[in-house]
């Protein structure tokens, strides 16, 4: 039996009931629920159950609140037999990565546990459409909520990427938690800048087995994106409105999650998408110049860099701390055209004397930094503070982390930071 | 002579061609410029001398790159003779509190100096209009860049403004820089619940000798906004869109800069403004329900709260850094519904033992917090992080240093953070 992750009160209470995670139970508390047991993480408390509910969501049930509790099913844990897509040789092969997020959460649901998602046959289930249009082979990398991954998972995404650099594969699909879908897309596009095929990010902003999913869309989307443009590069397809009509494919140093939970809440950051994916047609906008780029994977971040927001109040000693704390870069989040309080600016010399590389970028997300404009900008910049134009700060710390990973010294750390590499400045 | 803020060879240079601050000059560097000499700030380098040009941008020019200047003339420097506009005792009155910022930077052109701004005869050369609408008197209460405003000089304006509560005034308009205005419109927001007149923050993105600025316009709405509505509350007073036809009346806690250049760069976030003045009538949105509150003046701030914005590879050692310095709360702009990654649980458990107020709010700007849908956000409540429902991040901070001067522990804190004071949640 497995009771993977409940603990003390909690494991208890299943092992009293003779329950275990899979069971689809009905659960009397302060309403009725129905739904499958669910694994629980290590630092839960252990005064709940998770239950996974026919609408996708998981809720926590407080044990002491349970006045009735049945198994409706015991087969809630099993896997249907799925049929294996038959590949047609005609078709573009596609390989989908799959990474863990919500757009892998219908499995967890279907099987009652958080397994590896996304196996071929389950994607042939769940988006049928798709072995119509490409033979899609399937490859779980690893299987987390996008808030946990780290610099080490960029790295194996990467890695794994470049590992397929000289595929056969038309392109890749990763699929990806959309929490911190922005900064892996960065990680990608400068640690994998020039890569020869197109990848798409592609999350789920609810999970497949509701019925306002956007998943199933997006993901066709993707490997539409991929065998009808060829467009090489690290791209992030999300919904564009809240209609089903325009998928977004975005730049992946432009994008940025604007809403917790609309379907489109990926928007391009000082532009439009640069791609949009509609039924019959795909179109490019022209906006952005993208120059093609030899190759060059460097796949290393380091990440001793520190964002600091500013605001009203900010003391300036978090810089001393950065300072002590061997950190060797700092990316402020500055206001307006690119300022903070002068109160920072004896912190910000000291600094720059320690020889940490000092970047701004600006808190409104939109529009350039213009450091000329006013005192309080040519004072930073005369401090040695480097204006990051119209990076967004998110795509700034990515940036930053590898920039410092990849450079003998803060000059060369510099001109990496101010070098157009993969349309983080877009102007 | 005046040769304020240069020195050096700043200094040695000003003297050597018998310049000072206010000459209309003409220089040839790398290229041709006329404009007035300006002061210079403390923290200034000794190489520049700065000029404003004509079309009201300050540019530093570098000494050693000057082949020629010559005065055009000194009398740039003096104030011409300004009418004073004839009080109308069948008009309503209003106050004009100076700040300082872009709004009050055209006098800095006309005189070549920084000095306080927005006096009313200085106003009725500007804005001729207003003095047809209104009698408006005014007051400078400091001169600065709004970037350089602290929790301190948010209670000087709190204190002026309460000590006119019961004034024969309709209204009070506070001009004000656009790259902190929106902290300082939720500190008023907050230290000043229920005050009984409309305030209207008003900046401008342009300073108002440009063919485009703003700042004309936004000053008569924020009078017509409170000689027509009579709305009492905090209000932020901005161009709507790019057109002159539309200016918006945000709630303080609701409104976010959102450009760094454009004339429409403050937005209401999770919904439309509260009213938009347009040229023949200013229209209601009914969608947020403001309840009328008691006047209850509490002008206080601490700010011992650091703000914590998670993205991948964040060191969570900055937790025991805030715990280490005495920070009494964090703020946390999270991922996507109000998540960090699980690297940060032990500290954030360890900050909750040590009674730090620990808040969440999401770094997507837009929509709710919402932390029962997965398991991060269900670890993180229990934890005992606070999801700050839709509250802005930056509304956030500034209510968590108010609430904190005003709460005698943390649970008060807490029961503070989770009152809908200002409308800072709006569903």
């Amino acid at each position: 039996m497995s009771h993977s992750g409940y603990k003390g009160k909690g494991l208890e209470f299943l092992l009293r009931y003779n329950l275990e995670i899979g069971n689809q139970v009905k659960v009397q508390s302060d309403s009725l629920y129905s739904g499958v047991i669910m694994p629980r993480y290590e630092h839960n408390d252990d005064h709940h159950i998770v239950l996974k509910l026919k609408n996708g969501y998981n809720i926590g049930i407080e044990i002491d609140e349970i006045k009735k509790i049945e198994i409706e099913s015991t087969t809630g844990a099993k896997i249907e037999h799925l049929s294996q897509p038959q590949p047609n040789p005609k078709l573009p092969r596609i390989l989908l990565l799959s990474t863990g997020g919500t757009i892998a959460s219908r499995i967890d649901y279907r099987t009652g546990a958080v397994t590896p998602a996304l196996t071929a046959a389950e994607l042939n289930a769940t988006v049928p459409e798709l072995s119509r249009i490409a033979n899609i082979d399937t490859e779980v990398l690893f299987s987390e909520y996008s808030e946990n991954l780290l610099p080490e998972h960029w790295v194996k995404i990467a890695e794994k990427l470049d590992s397929y650099s000289r595929s056969e594969y038309d392109g890749i699909i990763v699929a990806h938690g959309t929490d911190t879908m922005q900064y892996t897309a960065s990680a990608l596009a400068f640690s994998l800048s020039g890569y020869p095929k197109p990848v798409t990010l592609v999350g789920s902003q609810r999970s497949s087995d509701r019925p306002s999913s956007d998943a199933a869309l997006n993901l066709i989307a993707a490997t539409r994106f991929i065998i009808e443009t060829h467009i090489p590069g690290i791209f992030v397809v999300m919904h564009k409105n809240s209609s089903d009509e325009e998928i977004s494919c975005h730049w992946a140093t432009r994008v940025r999650k604007n809403h917790t939970s609309k379907r489109d809440a990926f928007k391009t950051i000082g532009g439009e998408p640069a791609y949009v994916v509609k039924e019959k047609s795909i179109e490019k906008n022209n906006l952005f110049n993208v120059s093609s780029r030899e190759y060059t994977p460097r796949i290393k971040f380091d990440n001793r860099i520190m964002l600091v927001k500013y605001y009203p109040g900010l003391d300036p000693r978090i810089i001393d701390y950065a300072i002590k704390s061997g950190y060797k870069g700092v990316i402020f989040e500055g206001t307006g055209l690119g300022h903070v309080g002068k109160i920072m600016y004896d912190l910000i010399e000291k600094a720059k004397k320690k020889g940490l590389f000092l970047g701004m970028t600006s808190q409104c997300i939109d529009g350039m930094v213009r450091m000329t404009v006013y005192d309080s900008g040519r004072d930073l910049l005369n401090l040695g503070v480097i204006p990051l134009r119209n990076m967004i700060p998110e795509t700034a710390v990515v940036k930053a982390m590898w920039a410092l990973a990849n450079s003998k010294d803060s000059d060369e750390m510099t001109k990496i930071m101010k070098e157009n590499i993969a349309l983080e400045f877009s102007d």
